[in-house]
């Protein structure tokens, strides 16, 4: 009787939460955040275009550390509001709807809450899954967001040509593992950087990078460079910022590319970091470019269907690390803060 | 006698010249450079296509600092070399010719000595003058190396729509003041900064830019540029880098542009700044793009004819600042340094 009311949306549900506590400076605390127990209507409010997600994975993505300080002038996206849900991306399935282009049973993604139920008043932003015969964490990843961000990035700001020397940071990330990808794929060298001896196997045995190297063992990341790219480099795809950033702007080449995609080094810092070396933009006619991914997700699908076809065709592209972790013990790990169970696959 | 065989290149005629005498390291003192008695011939070498040039005007230009210096591993000019005299940019006369494109009495600018005579093996980068009738020291500035400068960098780096914010920094400088003015005639918003309240001056009742402030008077430049650009700034031309670009990048709008021309703030500092906020480049969909002019040479005559029109029928662009001084008893006022007499004007 109770499950027939809920399911017909008549009553509420358990739906468990991680809220934002405080703002956070400096490196965020696992105390900085909270899970409560919430409810949920597992309906839309009458003559709404609303839907109601039951979420399947949320991704823990690097630039929602930016939406957890609090800003004295606004930044692109809206800080975290403390007391609210966490909002990241994530997979859904519709489990209510009053919205023509989703109904009951249709996998999503977008952004959603960091909870079980999300109501979402206005599902424009959402992505319909056009493939829910992959699994369905790869759009938290190579087909998602990331994906997204790595192929606009590359195709649609550096512009590679074949034969372009590549260099990635943070190249075992979301982004960057797909990124040295669509390089290999473009006929590039690709070298990526990576934390760990585990990160840098992965990137050459797995990913297909041509090399990779360890940063945290480079004495001297100038000397690194110039070892992996005697010729220089023709584009960078930027995540991490700060002393990377630097040491790349000395070895780049005539008319190279610097995409620039994030600066996770800088994230946590209270005073960013200054960086040098920007006189080689001029000797070297370089074009530096930002970009948000948000721009794209009018080509998403489009974006969707050449995804699914490179990966078909090359295997490892959506074989992708993104895979949810085995039950969800471990939380916001990029930050090295474990976190309270959820029911949710949390990817990392 | 002796004046025809000078004549006819027989024999020397006295050539005074400034050499550097060591590299230069921080701010330049009169005494890294000198003025020494020399000697030339007013004859090319048989079957050779040199030409000797008679320098009329040289421009004392910002670049021409970072050839003072010693670079470890090669720079996008040569350094100079302690003992040689020193090169940049001039107007000339040809008084001796062994190259077809080139007759004695041709009026030319591009690279030259810093000296009465100089021999020119291959004039290919030199650039002949087609327009005599305007005053010589015009090719030192709008019609030269800084007007095709501005020209490149504010068309084809900028790319500037009518409507745009447009901010430059060092606007009174040789450069910068060019490229308000084409600003205006793009139906632009321009706004200048400089050093000094005679150049604010200049800028805002001679080049014509909407606005214009003295930043040493500023206490705060993000709040300076707050005031001047409340909608923020489309296009940044980059004269001077360090503090000023940091402030910069706070107030882009999105989809903005960086033009990098020079960083003159950074020329005389044996550890150049680090620049803080490029994450703004991300959120603001910022593109920041250098470029050298010498990419653009062969477009020189183009420019130069457009230019003239330009200038004819705009009136301020052409008649700039760029005159010679009277006489020429003050040599690198740009580096606050009185030098010795020379017998050429200089322009700086």
């Amino acid at each position: 009787m109770a499950a027939a009311a809920a399911a017909a949306g008549t009553e509420e549900v358990p739906n468990r939460r991680v809220i934002l506590k405080r703002h956070v400076t400096g490196f965020p605390a696992e105390d900085d955040m909270e899970v409560v127990a919430g409810a949920a209507r597992l309906a839309v409010p009458p003559g709404s275009a609303a839907v109601v997600l039951k979420n399947l994975y949320l991704s823990c993505d690097p630039y929602m550390r930016g939406r957890m300080s609090k800003h004295d002038r606004p930044s692109y996206v809206p800080d975290f509001v403390p007391g609210e849900v966490l909002a990241g991306h994530g997979v859904s399935k519709v489990v209510a709807s009053g919205h023509p282009d989703f109904k009951v049973g249709d996998h999503v993604w977008g952004i959603t809450g960091w909870e079980e139920y999300t109501l979402i008043p206005n599902p424009g932003s959402l992505s319909k899954i056009n493939h829910p015969e992959m699994p369905l964490s790869y759009y938290t990843g190579a087909l998602g967001m990331p994906g997204l961000s790595a192929y606009a990035g590359f195709y649609d700001v550096a512009k590679p040509k074949k034969g372009d020397y590549v260099f990635v940071s943070a190249a075992a990330g979301a982004v960057g593992q797909i990124v040295g990808q669509l390089a290999k794929f473009t006929g590039c060298y690709v070298v990526g950087s990576a934390g760990s001896d585990e990160k840098v196997n992965l990137l050459k045995t797995k990913f297909g990078f041509d090399e990779a190297f360890n940063y945290k063992k480079e004495q001297d990341l100038n000397a690194a460079l110039q070892r992996y790219f005697p010729e220089g480099i023709d584009i960078y795809f930027e995540n991490v910022g700060g002393t990377m950033l630097e040491a790349v702007l000395l070895n780049m080449r005539v008319h190279g590319r610097i995409t620039v995609c994030g600066m996770i080094s800088q994230y946590n810092l209270e005073q960013p970091e200054g960086v040098r070396n920007l006189l080689s933009l001029i000797t070297k006619r370089v074009r530096m470019e930002g970009f948000l991914v948000s721009d794209y997700l009018g080509e998403y699908h489009r974006f969707e269907e050449e995804m699914h076809s490179l990966g078909s065709s090359q295997g490892a592209m959506l074989a992708s690390n993104w895979s949810p972790l085995p039950g969800s013990n471990v939380m916001l790990r990029r930050f090295q803060q474990p976190c309270s169970a959820c029911p949710i696959h949390l990817v990392i």
